[in-house]
């Protein structure tokens, strides 16, 4: 049997066991083309959240009664694809579930045997792409300027700001939700220095960031964007990863009324998606496996335990409980 | 005697006599490398307004007791300063007086005998340098796009909207402020389309902007850039020029909620001072002069008369009161 998280309404607020339903329903029959996975990790990402809502994304919505899309690497345990054989393990976007039928297609890549498997959901997944082209190519963070991001003890945050200090040579000041979290980016990820911002934000920026604000990259958007936008230099750059603080609002909350300082300060504020950059993930990834190697990125995880802790893995990200990358081992 | 107008106190909302007052002083004496202009024509643009607010602007503002700050074109009466003598003209930021002290600086250039001296202060000055820059240095505007551009029938968006249709082969699509303004950006300016924001704009966007805006030339902020940036295509690039929206605004009025359709449209907003480009300024003017005398591009002046109009002349951009850009004659 497989089993499988599917949506059940949209939901508002943080995800709930309202919205979705835990069911059992009989193995799929493969056609031509398609293998089974059964997924081992599961990644928990915002954007699964945004692919909840009816919203205008860069993938479509999830619709009602479909299963919760998301990340994860599972092993391949029946095939009728002439690009899986069976013990193969396979990355892609499984969804919620135990298994998943997987295409030879963009979305899933086969995983050399003795890989470490969580890693492959983190720095050497989307996770490290993304911190690695909105600092990078979006950004163009450059060494001695001032890199701020927000989320900066989650999954995307820590790897952004352990490039642009260790491995970019920047001035790094994280922004997080607890006193715990500003310790840990500072202590054991060597930030310069980490403002929370259930504090006072505008005063911690200005302390911490006496040159102003060359990068900022945005993870939470909201008032963190404000307040961030309140204290740019000349030229700075903004890439727009996600926005945390906003994806479970309901209607739309208010924009950034600073946005005006993008004009007096010659400012960019740039969106992106790390899939538009898929056709040189290998390359990144080697990159960054060369930094983990040179002991200039430490990754971290942080794990939940079956299918039915999927909820509140992801909703970890959006109160903050969690330091690092989620994952739901099943 | 010079007359003045020299600001009183910081205005709320539109200038008026209340904040600034028209005073008579002596000439003052010349220093070495000091001429004196006799003020011609004066330039009235959205920033002037900006300069009287206490703001973290790219200019420091005016302080309460100096005179108004504005562009403006004259005739040397009186020189001890050897890049100039008596009768040149010279073109610069003389601010709303009958005469001012003129330097050998970045913000003061002489200009042949013969110019036609009006156009020096529109499509040949700034806001010519603005229309070009903003449109194709920061947007990247390219033959087949939708461009749209608000407060189109004025000086920066007409010529906008020109450049864009006429030379680079857009779609363009004009926002302006009543119903003859639209027709006259369709019917004499040759725009493809042109919406009255005070109706529906939204609606308007979606008629006019059948693939999406991949360029947005952003000259008021507010809800306008808000409804533009529920429409963006792929890849869209927004231009903030100005915010005329919001420069009489008390407090700080909502950031565009719609900022989060950057993320997904990998789309950015990026600011930017015409100022910036000055060292390219006499190249863009000659290729601009070329396309005016093309037949390419029309630049439509709006004159008030006498010193004591310029307050009125200001307003005018902010009441939508102008076609075109609006000089005050002396």
């Amino acid at each position: 049997m497989n089993r499988q998280i599917v949506l059940l309404q949209r939901p508002v607020g943080l995800l709930s066991w309202d919205d979705v339903e835990l069911i059992e329903v009989p193995l799929p029959e493969l056609a031509d083309g398609e293998a089974l996975m059964e997924t081992e990790l599961l990644g928990m990402d915002a954007t699964v959240r945004s692919w909840l809502s009816q919203a205008d994304g860069y993938l479509p919505p999830v619709e009602v009664g479909d299963v919760v899309r998301c990340s994860g690497i599972g092993r391949i345990v029946a095939t009728k694809s002439p690009a899986y054989e069976i013990g193969d393990i396979a990355y892609g976007l499984p969804g919620m579930q135990t298994h998943a039928i997987v295409l030879d297609d963009l979305f899933t890549s086969k995983l050399e045997p003795g890989t470490d498997l969580a890693p492959m959901l983190s720095i050497y997944g989307a996770t490290g792409l993304t911190a690695y082209v909105g600092l990078i190519d979006v950004a163009k963070a450059k060494a001695g300027e001032t890199v701020v991001v927000s989320a900066a003890a989650g999954a995307t945050g820590s790897l952004v700001g352990q490039i642009a200090k260790n491995v970019l040579g920047c001035r790094v000041v994280g922004i997080a939700g607890s006193d715990e979290k500003c310790e840990f980016v500072v202590e054991e990820l060597g930030f310069d220095a980490c403002i929370n911002h259930r504090g006072d934000l505008a005063g911690g920026l200005k302390e911490h960031c006496p040159k102003r604000v060359d990068v900022y990259f945005d993870n939470v958007g909201g008032p963190v964007l404000d307040a961030v936008l309140g204290r740019l230099a000349q030229g700075a750059r903004i890439a727009l990863c996600g926005a945390i603080a906003v994806y479970n609002e309901q209607g739309k909350p208010p924009g950034p009324a600073n946005y005006l300082n993008l004009i007096s300060k010659r400012a960019s504020m740039t969106g992106f998606i790390a899939l538009d950059f898929w056709d040189r993930f290998d390359e990144i990834r080697s990159v960054l496996k060369g930094w983990v190697n040179d002991g200039k990125l430490r990754h971290v995880e942080h794990y939940f335990d079956g299918l039915e802790s999927s909820v509140d893995a992801l909703n970890a990200l959006f109160t903050g409980a969690n330091t690092g990358k989620v994952i739901v081992r099943l």
